[in-house]
């Protein structure tokens, strides 16, 4: 066996972030046309087949390609194809299916289902010469190399870009070629950071359960955060939309709870703000990333994203904001992160 | 005020479930009348509207409604609509809202873009003379009545045998006439059963954390189970599709932990099963919530479930038995279910 620092694994995945991004954003032209040749003429519909790690980053495709393309997008129910055997006539649909190596044999058969139900079929995954790319019309293929951490980093933000890039590829979106190129920076800039995010996850430390939540596009990044924070730092995390948090487990947001909000500016950013300010009159401690004003008050963060970025593409420092703190709040409890108890990466699921 | 003994309202409500339910089963002519009048030709897609507790409902809709209809149905982002003004074009699409008062304010917002955008329009709620009935083209009245208990019961039972009927009404189902006779018969069966919910209930005291599970069309259930525990007994509780413990949290699951199984016969059951016995096995303290298959080993249960059910209406029994679980572990620990901290009836979302 080699001699590795805790978290030494994770750390190194993260830091090849801006280098996999720009790779993924240079294939714009290439996604594009690959996309155009595909596009069932009156598209009907989008269905997104994920599980895990890749189904929080199939949430930010559900919210993007919506908004891009103004048809429903929705999250398959794989139990639906595998268990009750009820694919629906899927002619005219899109489905796009997400897995990291390709070889979640669930995940294979909901695409070749769907296929067979009409559907014309994208994948997204590491390995495009993997059963899930040899199913699928088309592979935006992550290009992030071998993850030795368990817990996906570089993966899951490639997962972000590719879904961001298709839904460039179906429709108009919030964000350009400009954009792009500066996602790898923002990302760069974020890990710089990282003394901050290790303060932060010291505030964390000890506290539950740990709450994070967001609103909107940002909405999925909440869901990650928690499922990082889960996994990595074996702590008991969960997710929301600020807007079901108010409608029930608000109660959970004591003296002993700690919360993280995830605001970047946008129509959701105030409800987010709003969120973190309640929790805080409820004694909970109030971690807040998000981009500075330097007005304070209201406008106060505690860990920054980069400003030049629109809210979508936010999504994609935010993560590794979230990414920062699972992997401080992991040392600080004396696991690594590097290879949680009881987690493998091959998940066989029928 | 009036002197209750703690978690009296609950109990109360629970046991109103039989009628709640004999009356919507009564209802079965009239909604079938009222959809088929209203259904498009050439149905392109269902989408469901909700949050909290009437999300999960909405859960077992997205399933039993694609299983019935055969076109996709998603779960809309109300987000997307509200506060990114990007209601995707809806003609030929139903389009489903789910509020207990009616006067959710996203909600109704959500509906009346979506019926502007050209869907057709059904509410299911207690209050049809609401802004929600008043939105919609057709409304399926609850009939559950007044709650006082904060933790919704039989509003949440009563959505679900609305969300049957609803599915019944739009294509073919794996139930009939004579199993609608025989819900409200296990559900008083169920809860006539009560000592041995709380039995179970004391097995869960003092675990963290309290993982609930189940797979395919129970698997609303696991969700429901998860937030009721978390907002009546204020414990972490979280649920998950077996699926999407094996890709991750499953590591959470040792010898402090405890999980509730939920498994009804049909072709998710071994899964949820064999997830049961691996958190056993890692030293978990499992409640299996199933019908009894009197052989013992693997088919053994903690809490049946009435043997008479086809497996889509036992969400509604299997529901039942988590209410009952959080009912009594609120008691348990000291708290009165009835009115938990830090959570009010009516939620207003922007």
């Amino acid at each position: 066996m080699t001699t590795k620092r805790p978290g030494q694994w994770m750390a190194e995945e993260m830091a090849e972030q801006p280098e996999v991004l720009r790779r993924l954003a240079a294939r714009r032209p290439g996604v594009q046309r690959a996309v155009l040749g595909l596009r069932p003429d009156g598209l009907r519909g989008v269905t997104l087949v994920a599980r895990g790690s890749s189904d929080n980053a199939a949430i930010f495709g559900r919210y993007l390609i919506e908004l891009a393309t103004r048809v429903p997008v929705s999250l398959a129910a794989p139990s639906l194809h595998t268990l009750y055997d009820a694919t629906p006539d899927l002619r005219g649909h899109l489905v796009v299916a997400v897995s990291q190596s390709g070889r979640t044999p669930e995940i294979v058969t909901v695409v070749e289902r769907c296929r067979a139900a009409g559907a014309v079929t994208v994948g997204i995954t590491n390995e495009p010469d993997s059963p899930l790319g040899s199913a699928t019309h088309v592979v935006i293929a992550l290009g992030a190399g071998a993850e030795r951490a368990v817990p996906a980093t570089k993966t899951f933000t490639a997962q972000l870009a590719a879904f961001a890039l298709l839904a460039e590829a179906l429709g108009a979106v919030p964000f350009d070629g400009d954009d792009w190129e500066r996602v790898p920076v923002a990302v760069a800039d974020v890990l710089a950071d990282s003394a901050a995010a290790e303060e932060q996850a010291g505030r964390l430390a000890g506290r539950a359960p740990l709450i994070t939540v967001a609103r909107g596009l940002l909405y999925p990044v909440a869901l990650e955060a928690a499922l990082k924070l889960k996994e990595t730092a074996l702590v008991h995390a969960e997710g929301f939309s600020v807007a079901d948090l108010r409608h029930g487990p608000i109660a959970v947001m004591d003296r002993h709870a700690a919360i993280v909000t995830f605001a970047a500016p946008g129509p959701a950013r105030d409800d987010v703000l709003a969120l973190g300010a309640e929790a805080e009159s409820r004694g909970a401690t109030v971690v807040r990333v998000g981009v500075a004003s330097g007005e304070g008050g209201a406008g106060a963060v505690d860990l920054t994203l980069p400003p030049e970025l629109p809210e979508a593409l936010q999504c994609i420092p935010a993560t590794v904001r979230a990414q920062q703190l699972a992997l401080h709040l992991a040392l600080l409890g004396g696991h690594d992160p590097d290879r949680p108890a009881g987690l493998s990466k091959v998940t066989a699921t029928r």
